[in-house]
């Protein structure tokens, strides 16, 4: 189908107003944390709780009511699918981990698909008050400072992200690590893929690298990264892949040969 | 030398304003990280800045003006040995990296040593606005609220802290991650050591190793995880040993075991 072309920054500036209302949604749950019930999913440290579910659901309804032909995948309500073509994907709290613990690294990570094609990335970190907002063409914000990757930035002079869970083995983990620490390179993991990922838009990390993720970790981080001038490796966005995983990997212009020689891809 | 009891409790009061002092300064350089002049130190990924020597110039100056027969031992500028039987030992700001790369995790850390016993340890977070404080035998808090460990959290049901510097070999910081993940672990690294030993005292983490630190790194974190109600590897602060480094390993009680065996130590 036809679609105007101002319906893509019509939903940018909705997803902006949604990752705010639901961050503020999240962080009320997050200074109760310690009255949450914390649920285990695939493992023990594979946690969950009514906040993630509350906050997705505050954020699928806002859609549903300003666009209800689009398509909503969520982390913890799936895929209901849409026939405008285009198909918002939400992780509600992205560090669920970090959030039940009581640190600050999680945020509300909200992509827009157009086709399969992300053309809107929005990330918003309640504990530091940060919305880091892209849109295809109209380049990426941090608190609506423009972002520019700055190519003399490398693995050597800079910081690298790096994720893991339990769909790759500890000894996959840790051949990353070598590898990256052999070429020079040092590592943060904060507990959050799509924290890191912004990270990487606003040239705070040289890159982000993370074996297996879900379309809701990642699709808003790359949104981010490309239009702040950086490289995304191709996430498989189109049917039946849409709901699995793939490897993710981000990176400013001076990290893109070291770290898909690190990451293999 | 005798030392009044009350000596103790007067300078923990005093390290807690001048935490508090010398994170608003540091905050400052924070916020305009853009034009500060980084340098390196031992490799491209051991940076310093005009801020880290500001800030130890203010602590130092503080102590010195309210107790002027201590020591101070500072990462910047060394030990200048005292008299009165107390060092203080200070790190300005913990987690340079993340600091110039404009990530929040960094900290102000500040022991006090009674001969070469940490009676005190101050950890200020200006990011996030956290305080934590503890003195022998007076308990730890953050923000003024106790802090007392949960015996029921353990590797497998939480999240271990690592760092890593090039002191060891990139296969002995891989060795560490794969042991830790082997064994049902879950590790994060926010690029500040003493942070995250302030975490392992708050139960935010159940554990934080790292195979070489410095006494200006730990010394702080290992008070406050002792009064939380935690256990440390015990940092040899004597003599020359206290300006070299050491392994560092602290631990919640139900992640002693685990974790000791997954260090060797």
């Amino acid at each position: 189908m036809t679609v105007p072309a101002t319906s893509v920054e019509t939903r940018f500036a909705l997803a902006k107003t949604v990752a705010r209302e639901a961050g503020a949604l999240a962080f009320h749950y997050f200074q109760q944390r310690e009255t949450l019930v914390i649920e285990t999913k695939r493992d023990l440290q594979d946690v969950v709780s009514i906040a993630d579910r509350e906050v997705e659901q505050l954020i699928r309804q806002r859609f549903a009511e300003a666009f209800p032909t689009d398509g909503v995948l969520g982390e913890e309500y799936g895929l209901e699918a849409g026939t405008s073509g285009f198909t918002w994907v939400v992780d509600p709290i992205d560090g669920t981990s970090p959030f039940v613990n009581g640190m600050p690294n999680w945020c509300i990570s909200i992509a827009l698909l157009k086709e399969d094609r992300p053309v809107v990335g929005v990330i918003y970190a309640p504990c530091h008050d940060e919305l880091y907002a892209a849109a295809d063409g109209l380049g990426a914000t941090l608190n609506d400072r423009k972002l520019t990757l700055d190519p003399s930035r490398n693995i050597r002079n800079a910081v690298t992200g790096i994720g893991a869970n339990n769909h790759v083995t500890p000894a996959f983990v840790a051949g990353i690590v070598e590898r990256l620490l052999e070429a020079g390179g040092n590592f943060i993991r904060n507990g959050s893929g799509a924290l890191m990922l912004a990270y990487v838009a606003a040239g705070r990390l040289v890159g982000y690298y993370e074996p297996y993720m879900h379309a809701w970790d990642c699709l808003a981080g790359y949104c981010l990264v490309n239009e702040a001038g950086g490289w995304s490796h191709a996430f498989p966005a189109r049917g039946e892949s849409l709901v699995k995983g793939a490897p993710v990997l981000a990176a400013a212009p001076g990290a893109i040969e070291d770290l898909r020689r690190i990451a293999g891809i």
